[in-house]
């Protein structure tokens, strides 16, 4: 089995215990808006973490699934969140939370979704203390998730930011919760705890390739990968590593921030980006954060999971759906 | 000791141990937003219930406190999202947060303090399955009271809302987290299922009278007591439970969502909602609610703990500061 269809496998029980736990209730306008993103499709890869790292550990799946919905909906709380935050209609193709429920219903919708992830954690069926350990890394990820979070919005307002501020800002707004899922996912299978910390740089590095990559698949993959259009980080000016590295070289495409482009200004962007060495300053460390998470792994026995956790890695960088 | 000074005397430590819990950190923006209204005063009343349960079921308040500042970051979280969506740009005579931070900054400070919260409750010194079972009713808590907030922005939207509607949106919004307090409490300090459940019941119950009496002492109290403007509920033409009792009366003051009203509007309210009979109505629904509340207490023995926990039902009915 591929990793494409592992990570497809292990998102049905997680859909099916979604929809047993965040049912439609009253007032059932709260319910559908707080449902709207989590059924609008992702790929459940912070579940998937979750499972494999209780699988590697030699937990059983069955017993983490709920922990696998509680960072599911907690990565959607922030999401629809961010989308009121950032002013972004559209979500998954949809309109965004607040797009049809408005401000309130986005910020409501939100604030349900996150309850919901540490209600569901808390009253899993698993030994208390490492539940508790779980709802403690859930909310501790998630102050820092917010301390990454508004540092995206600082950087919005000042002119410079250095690669270094940058990676500590997707660090903890994106890269901590792949962590917290694999940390989570190891403590809920039985790991000693220094078994689970090792996950959690696992998933911590690996998570930061997996953001990092982003910025080169939306310069060079199809909008049928990425669900958006080609370049539009490029268009839209956003200052990502791609283009903080490109800047202080020099390297300015002449499409950046001009609102949209065509072909031509994609392959120019591609071609003044290869020569400024921008995009291969990016892939290196993205490849080189996967390897060191990769290499975390060597705490565990060999396994076929252990496997996994390594393929699944390697797909955060070359994921193509 | 008075209940006004037992009150303020417990808000010491809880005063104290938010300093410890929630400093300022990196980056300071974030941490000072998220601490705007926490430090803004506040009366401490749901850390003062929790704490006061823990006595009366015999444990120590010591062992409380976190759960303490937990309840109030939780209470606090609510208000700076509610401000947001309300609409509000004052809170405590001080600016919102949003007012000061924007919205984005407020929407991250509430999400911060009740991140903040789950995480200071997760890592009490404590039994864990206490703990494990007070982050759950926090966190059930914490969605029944955006169910709350749902309604009550969806009743703003409607013509008519019964009092039962009404009643069910501010047990949802306010009086639950009371009961959650209480119940944490008891369960912190070490009672069975049984007197948790009974004191839940106390507070949701004495938080229902105190939210209701609430509307009577807008209109009757003085600015010196409210903090605010004697009679702004009216002038703002809010639909209270005082004032759906007075529409199926027929019996609507003058000044009714005039905007602003002098003090002769605010004595032809009183008299018009004597006469129709709309404050004894509230009056005696908030005392009964408040009675029903002491009456829970029963299944504790007699103790002055629990004497104070009476004394604090009557307190919110009687609050004069």
């Amino acid at each position: 089995m591929t990793v494409v269809d592992d990570i497809k496998k292990k998102s049905v029980p997680v859909d099916e215990a979604i929809e047993l736990l965040l049912p439609v209730m009253e007032p059932a306008g709260l319910y559908e808006a707080s449902r709207h993103i989590v059924k609008a499709g992702g790929k459940r890869l912070r579940p998937a973490v979750l499972l494999t790292a209780a699988e590697a550990v030699g937990g059983d799946t069955k017993t983490a699934v709920p922990a696998a919905v509680a960072v599911e909906l907690m990565h959607t709380f922030t999401l629809v969140h961010d989308d009121i935050m950032d002013n972004d209609p559209v979500r998954r193709g949809l309109p965004a939370v607040h797009t049809i429920w408005g401000e309130a219903g986005g910020i409501l919708a939100g604030d349900t979704l996150y309850s919901k992830a540490i209600e569901i954690i808390t009253e899993a069926d698993s030994d208390p203390v490492r539940l508790l350990k779980s709802a403690n890394i859930l909310s501790r990820t998630c102050v820092e998730v917010c301390e990454g979070q508004w540092l995206d919005i600082d950087f919005e307002k000042r002119d410079y930011v250095s690669a270094e501020e940058y990676l500590e800002m997707i660090e903890k707004k994106t890269a901590i919760l792949f962590g917290a899922s694999a940390q989570i996912g190891a403590i809920i299978g039985g790991a000693d705890e220094k078994v689970a910390l090792a996950m959690y740089d696992y998933g911590r590095l690996v998570g930061l390739g997996f953001q990092i990559y982003d910025d080169v698949l939306d310069l060079v993959a199809s909008e049928e990968v990425l669900g958006k259009r080609q370049g539009s980080d490029i268009f839209e000016g956003k200052r990502t590593l791609l283009m903080i590295h490109a800047a202080e070289k020099g390297a300015i495409p002449r499409a950046f921030g001009k609102g949209s482009g065509t072909k031509d200004d994609i392959e120019e962007a591609i071609k003044v980006l290869t020569d400024s060495g921008s995009l291969a300053y990016v892939k290196d460390l993205a490849v080189g954060f996967v390897e060191e998470g990769k290499s975390k792994l060597d705490i565990l026995p060999d396994s076929p999971k252990k496997q996994l956790l390594k393929d699944m890695a390697d797909y955060m960088l070359y994921r193509t759906y």
